[in-house]
């Protein structure tokens, strides 16, 4: 591994303090922001995660907002989602793509009112896509980026940590909906949602000053639960399905490909930007796929880049997350594989064939 | 410092493979692009920048290409530059502001004909803003990032080492002009230009298969003047006074506070997005100026963040890059200093007053 030289481009964020001072030793960069990305090791910090509750500074996850008479109008634009039926208490995961159906982000929208959302994205500059159309459409609506950072309390004991700050009432929220309940002399949006599939919470914290007192906060009352920082998990993530755009899909990849065809059903949003392309794609189905695939044999180091995956000689996909499932015995990774040499299912095996370009090389 | 996490998202460029061989010690990410940031160390990098030549791979400078009818249309919306007189074979500096001035982006863009321009970008997905804006315009031009990688050649012996490998033609190309010149069996787009004061080219290298043979063939015409991988070297760039989008400016920034205020003449382009708020700015001029800055005294740590600058007990601007400059004798900085408190000309001195809350501050 090689070290990351920092610099104020690379964005710290109101828990930083806390994260460092708790023995951070590795981050990725997420939204031109430090992600921590290991605590005491990615396969304790994923068993400790399994087992107890976990706070995690994802404040990269940048909020976008739309504010204004055409907010509704503009957020339908953005996705083939249908959102006619979302309530001002949900948060919907939202593909968002641009006018060939190419992936911009997946973000989770959070409807305020019909005239306020956000949007928490993840790794590219939404807030550039959506302003831009914005203020190319001549639309009445401002778009930027509050000062919000999202913290997530994720991991089995979450509920009760949660319930310590912010009070009972905090386990009465449903998945993906959300509460503005109090913390001190503030308020906080909390959504019952987060990356892992352990259970938890996002805390979505306005005014990057209340960011280390919260931080404080859970982990005095988080002691009797062996609260720990964490972050999200190589490991459980893939286990758990769960995509990462940049890494598992980019722009050059459709909602369709990616298996969000439930989130694109056709005439149900007739005025989104990808609304053509994705039509013409729906007839004749994705030419590839997202497959989660398991790689038998020892563990195989992170994939850095994409791996080519070959069938019989013939290139037919790649392999884009591994990482060593010690609960599933495997190596657990996601791919993309093309149409034909789909099994029935959505689980593959694979094998590796060796190493080229300092690459892997993954067989079926 | 602490280890980065690499993944598919953190992109590798055509060079990795040669800037890995080489013993990068250090990397940054830069549009989702590793940039080396260390070989040797920034001291010993810097002194050989000086006085041999380097060959840095900025990838990480993606290209937002506009090809179509309205693409010089669409640039000129883009910026207040006046482009008119601009020909096919210049490059040109260009501040991108949104539509309340703010600075988006400071690229360099290379004009190929009316119809067709490469935005080389600093550190932000500009493609999505200039996207957003032809998809709400319903403007008549394809946006998209081609498949280039910049290959910068930098310092004093960059013309000899460059001749060799494009012949002598190379030589007679001009500041920030370019041509396109022959290698192997293709060709590529030259300009002289480059994030360094040393002089020197940049290689605008169209599909990365051809990105190591180029990378070989310097290295081995390179061996007499001692050439080496580098990178953007810290020290130098702020001795030189270059500024950096992301470090010393932000989208919270205009260009006249940046001191970019020769670009965004009143009147001179009558057709640009920020054109109102600039033009308001400029009547009262700016808020707070863009200064270099020196700091005496022993060697300060590099800025992580913005360091707040007092005078008097009172907050006057902040500092946001700072390196030691064993030739100046002194810490060298970029800041951004509040009206009311500019000497007369542009440098001014600081001291270190202590530290808070993990960051230096600074006081006139």
């Amino acid at each position: 591994m090689h070290l990351l030289s920092q610099s104020r481009r690379l964005r710290q964020t109101p828990f930083s303090q806390g994260v460092e001072d708790n023995g951070v030793k590795a981050y990725t960069v997420y939204n031109r922001m430090l992600l921590p990305t290991v605590f005491e090791s990615v396969e304790a910090d994923y068993r400790h995660l399994k087992s107890h509750v976990q706070v995690w500074d994802v404040s990269c996850e940048r909020q976008v907002e739309l504010n204004g008479p055409d907010a509704t109008r503009l957020m339908q634009r953005l996705t083939p989602r249908n959102l006619e039926k979302m309530q001002a208490d949900q948060c919907y995961y939202v593909p968002i793509v641009d006018e060939n159906g190419g992936m911009l982000n997946d973000p989770v929208a959070i409807k305020h009112s019909e005239d306020r959302w956000w949007i928490s994205i993840a790794d590219s500059d939404l807030l550039l896509w959506v302003k831009g159309l914005a203020v190319g459409a001549r639309l009445d609506v401002q778009v930027f980026e509050p000062d919000v950072s999202p913290l997530a309390v994720q991991g089995p004991k979450s509920d009760d940590l949660m319930a310590q700050i912010f009070g009972e009432e905090v386990r009465g929220i449903r998945f993906f909906r959300h509460k503005r309940l109090a913390f001190q002399d503030t308020s906080f949006v909390v959504a019952r949602s987060g990356y892992s599939k352990q259970g938890g919470y996002e805390i979505y914290v306005e005014n990057g000053a209340y960011g280390m007192p919260l931080w404080d906060a859970l982990f005095d009352a988080g002691a009797s639960l062996n609260v720990r920082p964490g972050c999200p998990n190589l490991i459980e993530r893939i286990e758990g399905g769960m995509l990462s755009y940049g890494n598992d899909m980019t722009m050059e990849n459709t909602p369709l490909e990616c298996g969000l065809g439930k989130f694109c059903k056709p005439g149900e949003n007739s005025d989104h930007i990808g609304k053509g392309a994705l039509t013409r794609e729906a007839e004749t189905g994705p030419a590839r796929q997202i497959r989660a695939i398991s790689i038998p044999g020892d563990p195989v180091s992170p994939a850095r880049s994409a791996w080519p995956l070959f069938k019989d000689g013939q290139r037919v996909g790649q392999v884009t997350s591994t990482a060593w499932s010690p609960d599933f015995g495997t190596n657990v990774s996601i791919g993309m594989v093309d149409a034909n040499h789909w099994d029935a299912g959505t689980v593959k095996r694979t094998a590796i064939m060796g190493h080229r370009n300092g690459c892997d090389i993954a067989q079926l």
